[in-house]
């Protein structure tokens, strides 16, 4: 820009160098919707009873069971009664693994029993269990270090979680995770027996937590269970004394072929351009322990209620809103893949998920780059009133990852997740740790946030999704394969 | 006392009505001893070292178990390679209830497992189990509302506790635990089939607490099993939704004969007046989840760090302190009904008792009346190095309570209990649950509070108890006994 003009008879000024950029004026329309939509999750608590309905009456809905099934018809048939269009499943083939029954204890240097929960996906012990000494390391990759060592043992991977810091909001996930989901083949490769992994969790009343391993395909699938911290830190003041813990473990999990279920989708058309969308997520599946209403009812229940708020406030935006309840984001993501391949050929301009439960209403992380983030952190203030109005760069969610991935601008909810991880794919996930109110204003948000993303002006027109090629079937290699065997 | 000469001749000035008394002089050794056992607490984790060796090493130690006789006998051998004097197990028989099998499930409106936890010293189920109907009240009382209504049927007591408030204490347990005391018998005096108790915490993971219920020996005894606060609201809300829950329970608790124990108690022998008696208190009994490190090891581990730390700082005072590590505190206080039966006659001058849990050290509660308040509140700043300098009027505890009713001072050390009543009974008692420097911590406050009371000047003699007399074996009625069966 030029220099502004001096008068060089006028006392000498410093002049504005880096002037603030004028606040963008929003329009009244947002400003309104935002009003309306804070007064509207005061009065009600829908989204909690129907929560508390479907937690109370399905109960847990690991892919597979007909509790998760029976969910998606439930939900199907409320968003029927609420008026959506489109009310549809997208039949998705899922994983159908089971627990069965799960048993361990000490065997050395005492004798008692030791609470255990598969991790999902595991494979099962031999039906006589398998007995063996305990090594136990810090983190996954100490395995490597210990290489042989492990032969023939079962290795405790006991990385504990750091207790809850706003300012790493669940960045502590991410790192102790990995035990979980690699701890099995990272340990099969050197021929240990099974694995335990100390609960991912900051906070424990003897409390286990599951979740998903991922084998390699390369190696031996060994199984592998979850611990409670407590027990975790038994084995470890045990080894820190001199002695070598041994256990038993009966593991009866098994993978039985892939179970029919489906996305559950309904819509709230767009006035002006039906054919671009903004996605509303959530996943409906959910660990076999506890109900799931926090991992991840609650973010389906949001987005359903999202939607029907839009529509009995009148406010119809301009593009397509499109409530998606995910199946299979636990143990396979099917649901995330199967919309994308179904979908991506469609302009999708936003997704909003939620799956980080339901704890009083915060803001969102939003994904894209900063030029987006800027774009959109004008309308913070419209969330005041319910108290979700902290706009953090990166965000999204894994149902809608394949879409982001292909340059969809991604959100995520970010509520209070405080106490997020104490209830996280653990049988205290049960529906008495969600207030009403807070479910209730969460949906307000996740609204007001869909009429945004769906109402405004665009630089430009939408723009498709960057869907990558397919890559070409690998040549087979008869011979480098055999001796991998 | 006189009052003072005036002179009449003097200007005149207002006599102080109500002089401030003069704040009494603590005599160098009182501090000195709180200096030098401040600065030990700073430099030692033996108390923790120990307590997670026993807590490890033998498990729960309920009332019966081997675990019980091998930690009393540990705790014998200490006592004697610490140089305590008169080391010995005085022998009590105790109850001997054993847990068994327990399983329960929900048969209606829905089908799933019910995670249960038998109370201590109920009776089993028959083997095939009990089939019933399940009818919910908010408390104890409401039983006798409902009447004949209960007959049949099992009823869920689902009072819930109060979050912990600090200027209660933990005045919330005691009506509370109302339910799960006699919740059985209550309701079998209408023909009640087993009685369900939602578990005695405010704060659950799906943690269940068990403890101690007390039949009325003149009603049929009926099984009565803890369940998780989350399932006890779930009864509440199918209930709400005009459900009639139903469920199957199977117990296989029972009562064996009495099984031999004994308190463990070892002396520190006064240097004056070695047959005054100061106790040092705590039940080394716990019950059978978790390893009862904060119920009561954490209290038995500060009794004997306690004495010495006395002995090893030369501090010892003119009486004798006399450490008891009481049996069966849990489901009989057998211990200490066979302490007082068998010590009655000696010079008690005071008993403190440790069983709030090893939370940050606060302060003391202190029995007795507002005179011997008085005497003990002067002390409290030696104890300000230590946190601990907090004195209430009332404490106690419960295996010295029947010295105190015979007369006694009874003190309760008085840590943090904030978080006591998450991990009390429930599996999630367990070693890491408690810090080594609060241990240390709070084990030199009851040293220096045993110095205080055990080297004070007293106002006259030692008092001898007030021994109740024996009450008169009633006449046998063999007619109106026949009228009651
Ligand atoms: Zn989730
Ligand atoms: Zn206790």
């Amino acid at each position: 820009m030029p220099s502004p003009a001096v008068d060089p008879a006028a006392p000498s000024v410093e002049a504005p160098v880096d002037p603030e950029p004028a606040t963008p004026v929003i329009d009244d329309k947002y400003v309104e919707a935002g009003r309306k939509l804070t007064a509207m999750a005061e009065e009600d608590t829908r989204a909690y009873d129907r929560l508390a309905y479907i937690s109370d009456v399905y109960g847990h809905r690991l892919s597979g069971s007909q509790a998760l099934e029976d969910t998606i018809d439930w939900a199907l048939e409320t968003m029927r009664e609420d008026g959506l269009a489109k009310v549809r499943k997208e039949k998705v083939m899922v994983p159908h693994w089971v627990r069965g029954e799960e048993q361990a204890a000490f065997l050395a240097p005492v004798e008692r029993p030791l609470p255990v929960l598969t991790l999902g996906m595991s494979v099962g012990t031999p039906r006589r269990g398998i007995t063996a000494e305990v090594v136990v390391v810090n983190h996954v990759d100490e395995i490597d270090t210990l290489g042989e060592q492990v032969k023939g043992k079962i290795v405790l991977i006991n990385m504990a979680m750091p207790p809850y810091d706003h300012d790493h909001h669940d960045s502590f996930y991410g790192p102790t995770v990995q035990g979980r989901t690699q701890g099995a083949s990272r340990a099969a490769k050197y021929g240990a027996k099974a694995v335990l992994v100390r609960s991912v969790t900051a906070h424990s009343l003897r409390t286990l937590h599951t979740g998903t391993l991922v084998y390699d395909e390369d190696l031996p699938k060994i199984p592998a269970a979850a611990i409670t911290p407590e027990d975790a830190d038994l084995f470890a003041r045990m080894v820190a004394r001199g002695e070598t813990p041994k256990i038993r473990l009966k593991l009866g999990a098994k993978l039985l072929p892939d179970a029919e279920s489906g996305n559950a989708i309904g819509e709230l058309t767009g006035r002006e351009l039906p054919d671009e969308y903004v996605v509303l997520a959530c996943h409906i599946d959910s660990w076999d322990v506890g109900d799931g209403s926090t991992d991840d009812g609650s973010g389906c229940l949001m987005a359903m209620e999202a939607a029907l708020m839009l529509k009995e406030l009148e406010l119809i935006p301009r593009r397509t809103v499109r409530v998606v309840l995910y199946t299979n984001e636990e143990n396979g993501l099917r649901g995330g893949k199967a919309y994308f391949e179904a979908h991506a050929d469609e302009l999708h301009v936003a997704g909003l998920e939620s799956d980080s439960g339901a704890g009083a209403p915060w803001g969102f992380g939003i994904g894209g780059d900063q030029a987006q983030y800027d774009a959109l952190l004008p309308y913070a203030p419209l969330f005041e009133g319910l108290g979700a109005h902290n706009f953090t760069l990166g965000g999204g969610g894994a149902d809608i990852s394949p879409l982001t991935q292909a340059g969809m601008l991604g959100l995520g909810l970010r509520p209070d997740t405080s106490h997020y991880f104490d209830l996280h794919h653990s049988p205290a996930d049960t529906i008495d740790k969600i207030a009403p109110y807070h479910l209730e204003r969460n949906a307000a948000a996740m609204a007001l946030m869909a009429y945004i993303l769906a109402e405004r002006e665009l630089d430009g027109p939408a723009q498709p999704l960057k869907v990558p090629e397919p890559e070409p079937e690998p040549e087979p290699e008869p011979e480098a394969k055999a001796e991998n065997e």
